[in-house]
């Protein structure tokens, strides 16, 4: 007989809600028509940043990341024969492992590079010349690099697709889109021919600074009707916040944005906090807005939903984790689902997996 | 024409004996009657001691196990579309290639993380965050960690199944359970309905100290009547050599355990001698009992046998490789088939493998 | 609408020709009959040695390289359920890689080692062992090793084969398979019956020191009527340029080996330029022949064609990648396909892949 102690521990349930925040990946399956061609021409670009998409793209990859979700043990094959590059020469295991999860869950094989100090980069190597080697061994690559200009240096000699998975301070689609997608998860409506009221955005972040900021704000651009307010909360002046250009063109895309210093003035109104404290700056990390932390005190409405890229700092209280606030584990693990789609595109196998072919 | 000494070393022999240590995995699959409900009902536990089990369930484990060994190609797609989440923040390539052979051999897809130092971990992200990210990218987690509580931590959030796979100076239980199966491969008739007589077992090693040797004499407590005696071996004393409570639980079950600080004077009487000289403690391993020694002239019985966890240093000489008494080599051969077992049961796969559904 | 700046960089074409150097692997597939025999012996060997091959062989492994790289998406299960052990002691990712795509391009998984240190060579553990765990952990071994005596300790403990993937300055016997099969490629009729001119072969690197030098070296032995002429190009003295015997050796077998320390006296006439600069003494690279460089500008036939086992430094210059001279590019590739033919063999799966069984 088992210690009824230790028999307590070992235990765990599986259909414990897998999610805090009840996901309707159905509901927002259903809100949207399929049109596999934005999904088919995605097979010839590069993701590289937010810029590039348009809405109904974002939607049609949003529907099919819906429907993995929806129906996670159904596209097991999808990937077969298919070989991914998953190059993190700056260290992480969140998006690598998201990435990679995603690859594998519909089939593929993997190749991984999780230290640049072991890599012929280190000796001096270009990376046209790791790209021209990428071309000959993989189908895909996702790239995680600290510099910037990485990305684009790989992407002039590539004739596979790259994902930019991160690229120093500049931008993180991928990371967005699976913001996004959990924002429409939980309110299918608003992407619906129904759409209820629209909602007041509480962005607590640095968008000069933070890659993933940048990206969702610029993904945001393609719903200006679903966000009533945008609202950047920092400890910076206005002009600090923000880069050069960065809010003109949010403003152009008709984004109602506004800048606050004091949390807890705009917080009551919010339908959506989004709360990030880390950039990546050079080859460490710098936490910004020490003074903002969310716990479960904190004056939020009630239907209210929190979104964190993670990984999470004290900004954000694991007081609020059995909160019906909670979605950024939702949104964690939508960021799969996300990749998916995103992947599926990418290697041409969309066909594969629509409804109407 | 190849330079004859050339040839003969490139050379190699498939078929040449593959282990020291003659296994005989029919002959055990054969003396244990199946009972699939002690497997199914693993796929609710984590694996976290080896205080958790029972006998009738390690006896179905083991059956298993042999089934495995005894037919190595014949399950080679049980895992498919499965993702084991490999996470060895303590460095050891033994251990954790032996549980991805295992769940390779069964078809299923890994992503490994071998480097504390690349993770969020390394940041300051706290294990459950770890844990609740793993809920989203895997259907099984393999840990180990310098630290003890670690496993624990990410058990509270988990809702896939963790293997304890060496906890710092804790526990390992699947190193223990691959003993024990090597011990009853050797000798099936002891879990037969005619066992033979009882085994004198010798164990050099600390129990207070040394994870592999704890959770062994743990599991033996299951099967008191197959061993006559348990000799600790360790030259402290006997009151530093366990821990508080350790000896005492050992006899509650009904093992005799003796402790002696002369190898010579036990080893001739001995029928499976055990023996480790390596602790981990903190970010390093220690060894222990550098006094002892085994060769090819210690004074071993001519049928005893020899086990050893692995990595060995000069506790245990060469010289007894090409021994008979050499049945370490199969045990780290049989290690990957119990972890096939075990892992087969842990992601509800075990119904896929049975004889009887 | 995206910004047709950005536009224009995300895009790519995967049908722009891809190499640099028009392969025709068909050509060579023709201009060899098939002869399994060579292959299927092959699965009792270790790949140790340029010196182990015979003639025969290498054409039947060029023959199936060809059949892979023409068929490319053709044979995608012929290594499932087996396991390759991609150990890779001294830091790689251009070979690892290679080699991996080799594997995951057939079907198989993968278990990788990047980094000695966390293994437990690096607790003295000794290569033996490690062997004896591979064993029961694997079905092919692919190390590299700075030690060029490594991979013979392992091969006397290994009933699995193990390919030499670099050790030290002694070899690198596929890397040096590669750049033949790249010649091969380039001109079919050289090993078809109807034989054009042979070639002058210009080959700038230090054949005492560099370890793809010295292994292209001894490959070549076996075709000595395909090279007119072999000039090692080195700003040594002969008598250093050359380990004890090497000289002689490659003189028995035929070829017409010279040697030159200006490279622009005899590039004019070279039909093939090998150039390589790096050698791996110890635990680091030397370069070497700093003053010999290539570029779009060298004095080149119009024909001659580039190789370059890569990564390069400036000794070749990127101004010659789009120009018809750049044949390393198509080497690299080659390399992937070339392994898929030995790995195939080594594991008993040719008769899987051969047209006639």
């Amino acid at each position: 007989m088992v210690d009824p102690k230790l028999e307590k521990v070992i235990q765990f349930e599986r259909t414990r809600p897998d999610v805090h925040g009840d996901a309707h990946p159905k509901k927002l399956l259903r809100a949207i028509v399929e049109d596999g061609d934005h999904l088919t021409k995605l097979s010839e670009q590069h993701i590289y940043s937010a810029d590039q998409f348009d809405r109904d793209t974002l939607l049609q990859l949003f529907r099919l990341a819906a429907k993995y979700e929806a129906n996670p043990d159904r596209f097991t094959t999808s990937l077969n024969g298919q070989i991914l590059i998953s190059a993190f020469y700056e260290p992480s295991t969140r998006t690598r492992l998201s990435f990679e999860s995603a690859w594998h869950r519909l089939g593929g094989d993997i190749m991984s590079i999780t230290d640049r100090s072991t890599t012929g980069i280190a000796k001096g190597e270009s990376l046209r010349d790791v790209a021209e080697m990428f071309n000959n061994y993989g189908d895909c690559v996702v790239l995680r690099d600290s510099k910037g200009e990485s990305v684009r240096e790989m992407m002039e000699a590539l004739r596979i697709p790259i994902i930019n998975a991160g690229n120093g301070t500049d931008e993180h689609p991928t990371q967005a889109m699976a913001d996004l997608y959990t924002i429409f998860k939980w309110r299918p409506d608003l992407v619906s021919d129904e759409p209820g009221k629209p909602l007041n955005l509480v962005l607590v972040g640095f968008p000069a600074k933070m890659r993933t900021v940048r990206s969702l704000l610029k993904l945001l651009c393609y719903f200006p009707e679903v966000f009533s307010k945008v609202t950047v909360v920092n400890d910076k002046k206005k002009n600090q916040m923000f880069e050069a250009g960065q809010l003109e063109h949010l403003e152009e895309f008709g984004l109602n944005v506004q800048t606050a210093d004091d949390l807890y003035d705009v917080l009551p109104e919010a339908d959506v906090v989004y709360i990030n404290a880390i950039s990546w700056e050079g080859n460490s990390f710098k936490q910004y807005g020490k003074s903002y932390h969310l716990d479960a005190d904190s004056p939020l409405k009630s239907d209210a939903i929190i979104l964190h890229p993670l990984a999470r700092g004290e900004e954000l209280s694991t007081s609020l984790d059995n909160t019906p606030h909670n979605w950024y584990f939702s949104q964690a693990r939508g960021a799969v689902f996300l990749r998916m789609a995103l992947l599926t595109c990418l290697v041409k196998r969309a066909e594969r997996v629509l409804d109407v072919i």
